[in-house]
């Protein structure tokens, strides 16, 4: 099997490792170690019976639900199978423009949905220890003809940009896209998320996703948010039932469950502090600052050797980045997950680099 | 809510039944009603804990169940949320020729496909109690330009056409997509499908459904099978995880199930021959013969006005076929159900008929 493009790839790493993938300790794909929730298995145990019922089309229970969430109409808001689905039609609305601008290093699968559709891209590669990401990027000559994708949280960098910086893009692309997969992961009053604007500014498009604040990765579910004409278009683009009703259930389920919000809130604020301070003891490492449930780490040792290692010494994955052509061996990427967890990680990347030196 | 394209819209009939849609008796979705098979729920009660996960992107564990099930070479399969997803990429390819060709009467949703990718359609109207219909397909003057979208068994009118009757054309056109969603009730020895001829034919596609015969609608299940050069690409346009771990649980567990299959194959011949008598009894009602677990109905009543008063009066759903221009108020569609199922069904439409005369 080739290197993957993405985290999570356990039928790939159990391969390396000569282990189940069920044994494997997965640090590559970033998701909620508390979850899913109770709420959400229970919802999706009385939901079974549903089965063999086709979903609703429009999905208005489960809009009227994210509306009442973030208190946007209902017809702004288009659910879909993963935020991946939906970045695929976003992929489509931005290559109508003559060039689409995209930060580097940057997500993979953003090349791909904009490649599906040939969109021209122009990557801006910035400097990821810089302070002032964003006004790397030059307006335009001609506003009407250059979109741009972003993504807030920045993966793989942790970086959480400030409303206040992303604000003045908006009046300078014909359409922008925010991919805001990892935004659920800060308190509300942290939250540096764009949805408030949407109603006032229609270029603006918001992908989100519930995936990975709910652990709910093999379900696929995510949802987008902007002006309805865009939101139509996709609709007529896709398949009538994109999202299935399991999926439907949880998100529901999931929305409503302010306890285990609260909970996902007060374990990432230590634990992710924890994991940074432990991963600067370990002589080679220095990791990131950031804002969200991962955190990206330099590293002196190449990050696709010690990714081998701990595989197969210790049934541990963490995310190389070599499908970041800019961090490449540098650096490696891992989830913040429990303290025992963490614990075993540390372990393993101490013995690993130890016999590296 | 304005008048759904599909069958199986509960949310919309529910509201003009003015009852729960859970008390609907559904006949407009042509769902196995023995299903879903108990393989199946255990099968997805057991994956529930693997939702934590990411879904395998290259669906290993399916692909080399399916390919078992057809004897094809698994890099010949691609699995997809639904056959709809699938449906949405062959219309992107077929919209690569210059014209599309596609028989009218035809299921709505190849419409949506086609346009989405501003494919040049040139229906082909034929007539429903024909003996040839695919004789109506005239060669192209130009091989090389044009595609053809088929659908064997057909939908809405049931006809099984021949693979004889097929093979001529695959030599006639640039690319042939056959939407095969509905052979699996066939059992295989009545089978007319063209799965054998895929590696023969590099030029033909077939999309297959799990969704109708598993009874999982909700849950979003099909395939395309054809050569891996087609399947490589879509693979490329859409995101990497479009199959939720559920459905790819249930579907390996569904094509196992050879007890399962057997029964509905027993159930469909005679229950499909007992509800068609049964219909040809009523005054005023002509139903057609087929193939499958669905019969067309041509009726001297206006269908939507009986589709109303069944709802209204005896919480039965029947699939109008406004969505099918050429039918329209003379026709309606129901599933084969089970037989007292059909009894409800014969004597709401004995009341709602003797009302109107």
């Amino acid at each position: 099997m080739n290197q993957p493009n993405h985290g999570g790839n356990l039928a790939w790493a159990a391969e390396i490792a000569g282990c189940p993938a069920s044994s494997l300790l997965d640090f590559s794909a970033s998701i909620n170690p508390l979850g899913p929730p109770s709420s959400v298995i229970n919802a999706l145990q009385a939901a079974l019976i549903q089965l063999r019922n086709y979903p609703d089309p429009n999905y208005c229970s489960l809009r009227s639900h994210l509306s009442n969430f973030h208190d946007i109409p209902g017809d702004w808001i288009l659910p879909g199978n993963g935020s991946a689905e939906l970045l695929t039609w976003a992929g489509r609305e931005l290559a109508n423009a003559n060039e689409t601008i995209l930060l580097t290093p940057g997500f993979a699968d953003y090349y791909r949905a904009l490649t599906a559709f040939s969109a021209k891209i122009k990557a801006i590669s910035f400097d990821i220890f810089s302070q002032n990401i964003l006004t790397q990027i030059i307006p335009p000559a001609d506003y009407s003809q250059t979109s741009l994708l972003l993504n807030n949280p920045h993966n793989p960098t942790g970086r959480l940009f400030r409303k206040s910086e992303i604000l003045p893009l908006l009046d300078q692309f014909s359409l922008v896209v925010v991919d805001e997969a990892f935004m659920d992961f800060l308190p509300p009053e942290k939250s540096e998320s764009l949805l408030g604007l949407v109603e006032k500014y229609p270029n603006l498009i918001i992908l989100r996703s519930l995936t990975k604040f709910y652990s709910l990765p093999g379900l696929r579910l995510g949802y987008a948010i902007g002006h309805p004409d865009y939101l139509q278009r996709w609709q007529a683009w896709r398949d009538p039932w994109p999202v299935n009703i399991l999926a439907e259930a949880a998100a529901i389920a999931g929305i409503e469950d302010h306890v285990f919000q609260q909970q996902t809130w007060n374990w990432l604020k230590s634990a992710r502090l924890q994991l940074a301070e432990s991963l600067t003891q370990i002589p080679g490492l220095s990791p990131l600052s950031g804002a969200v449930n991962f955190i990206l780490v330099k590293t002196n040792f190449p990050s696709s050797q010690l990714q081998k290692q701990l595989l197969i010494n210790h049934q541990l994955l963490i995310r190389d980045c070599l499908s970041f052509p800019e961090l490449g061996d540098r650096f490696f990427r891992v989830a913040v997950r429990t303290e025992a967890d963490h614990q075993r990680l540390l372990q393993g990347l101490t013995e690993v680099i130890k016999a590296q030196t």
